[in-house]
């Protein structure tokens, strides 16, 4: 799914691409590889706080479309990553109580572009993920999101519990999309809020479900567990625009 | 996207699907191909209402995976499709107003997934989607509906506007997901409901949307045009869920 122009390969190429500024959302080394060159690129991803795998060759032949690897091969993120300050900020020039999403890994890139999408119509002021073990601003993110990642900021955070502790000194409340929780509808969700969604097989993680101040749950007439996630986003961000509205 | 096990390729492997009663939603034949075996195959498929598409051995090559179409591809539901009555009739068992979403020409397998996974969990009694112009019940859309295709019917009609025509005589109301459209919160959404969404790109067709009683729109306070047409679906879903529920 992911374009080759963000796909790069080959040592001279990925450190390039660190050198001149580029965001890289992964790195990924050959495992046992320690040389110079090696060192040099692992050193710069560091200091970007970029994600290192170490793979195996298996993996990054996978990967390759040249075969022309050399142990080193690297993900460029399609858009530019905001800061949470950033997010604050539109938030304040608009004179709004913030509203945040909160995506605590998502992994389907279709999803985090519907989310991101849906951010921007509901009058969001930016989206929030995590650096690990969640899909990047790659460019079927940026294509799913419809133009919305052109004016919607997404800020990339190495831990979402400590951010949601950052963001309630600035006034948020949290809640989570689960289940079991205070149907949506019985909530106050007005105010300066964040909406923290969950992965989509394993739900909100139990550290950051901690972190939140209620639990809304999207009432279930069905036969089935959960909706999709992005569609989940969208009705609770919707409970939101409508209590914002009233 | 879709799985080899339901394309079926060949003239024998076609013909016995047809006389197996499996649901062929659409059969490809090689145009100009008239003889008597093709023949035969398409009459099959026209007492089946199955969508008859006569293209060129180019095509036909490019989608054969074993390279032996005899000039004859047939596409198989994952599914098989119930009838609007049999929608009305779950409607009546529980008790409840019917409550129908009607898709006037969802293309992307995901988002039909999505829709029909929706549907399940805000209690709809069932989903209208159209023969042509739109996608059928794939094995993509079977995987990304999470099992709800195991509980919610799914019609398939040849003419939107006409089902709309019979439904309204069960005492259906007809909304509509469109721009300039009444602010869905503004709109009595109880009683027996068809909701009506249309294509990714193009939205609801004239025709449909002449036959709807409202238009309901999504307040949009973004920068970009539409929701993800799945995202939509969900918003006004749960509106209605939550009219049902006061």
């Amino acid at each position: 799914m992911r374009y080759e122009e963000f796909t790069i390969e080959g040592r001279n190429a990925v450190l390039e691409a660190f050198r001149s500024g580029k965001t890289i959302d992964k790195l990924f080394v050959l495992d046992g590889c320690h040389d110079g060159p090696v060192n040099t690129i692992t050193r710069e991803a560091r200091k970007g706080d970029t994600i290192i795998n170490y793979v195996s060759k298996e993996r990054l032949d996978a990967m390759s479309k040249t075969g022309k690897h050399q142990g080193v091969m690297a993900y460029a993120a399609a858009y530019t990553y905001a800061e949470v300050s950033d997010i604050l900020d539109v938030a304040r020039e608009k004179n709004e109580p913030p509203f945040i999403f909160i995506l605590d890994g998502i992994e389907d890139p279709h999803n985090l572009g519907a989310i991101i999408r849906t951010a921007n119509l509901a009058g969001a002021h930016g989206v929030i993920i995590p650096k690990r073990h969640a899909v990047g601003l790659t460019a079927t993110v940026a294509r799913t999101s419809a133009g919305a990642l052109n004016y919607t900021p997404v800020a990339k955070v190495t831990n979402i519990s400590a951010t949601i502790e950052e963001l309630k000194k600035e006034g948020l409340w949290f809640v989570c999309a689960d289940m079991g929780g205070e149907t949506m509808y019985n909530l106050d969700l007005k105010g300066a809020i964040g909406l923290v969604i969950g992965n989509e097989g394993d739900g909100v993680s139990r550290l950051v479900k901690e972190k939140c101040d209620f639990i809304a749950s999207i009432p279930m007439k069905g036969d089935i567990d959960s909706l999709n996630a992005s569609v989940a986003t969208g009705v609770l961000a919707y409970e939101i625009v409508r209590q914002r509205l009233m």
